[in-house]
């Protein structure tokens, strides 16, 4: 087993990664049988599943950018609290978050996000 | 400032005060500034609006109960990943929950839980 700063690092650098806007640079960090549950949402089981979500998800923004605001870890599992922001267009929707992070062999084997699944749907459609 | 540890404690001793279903008994854990945030709605700022808050909604209720499944503390702040379980008659509604809880002097001064709203107007109103 990896140490706490290992696996902060691994949750670190995923979220960095997402400014990229490119799913498969995302692959790395996940084990195979990860599992990746939006938790208003069905989880998806998987690496291919996940990535696949992840893609349908840039496909709508046109960028998304993950502000880490506090983050602990305790041993393999990373805990954050977040603003993750997405652009669509005219509209910047900042959308408050937490997530957990579960590490196995330097690499991400669960991640559970947490929110309010209206808030989202509210400033997608430019609401505020 | 007090220990990771001491942090820690406030809020696990929150979290079991929460069986008692007595929002006064809850006041000794929050200073009087104490930010409390349920995300999707409006914060409850000050320990009196706080109190009644919980107050309001143990009314609403015949249980609460507050299962902690990863907590993390990074200084003084502690995070938490949790399955809060409301029973209102025949009614046992299991919500998952993310919480940030910010401690100073022992106490807590910021409280900021994250869940879906139509996730548990679903549960209570019986639908699984």
């Amino acid at each position: 087993m990896g140490t706490p700063e290992e696996a902060e690092r691994v949750v670190r650098d995923l979220c960095d990664a997402f400014a990229k806007h490119d799913a498969e640079a995302l692959r790395p960090f996940f084990n195979d049988d990860v599992i990746y549950h939006n938790i208003p949402m069905d989880p998806n089981v998987g690496i291919d599943a996940s990535i696949a979500f992840i893609d349908g998800f840039f496909a709508m923004c046109d960028s998304m950018t993950i502000e880490t605001t506090h983050l602990a870890v305790w041993n393999n599992v990373v805990l954050t609290e977040r603003i993750d922001t997405f652009t669509v267009g005219e509209v910047v929707a900042p959308l408050p978050v937490m997530g957990t992070f579960e590490i196995r062999d330097g690499k991400i084997s669960a991640w559970r996000d947490y929110f309010d699944m209206a808030q989202i749907t509210k400033a997608w459609s430019g609401e505020s």
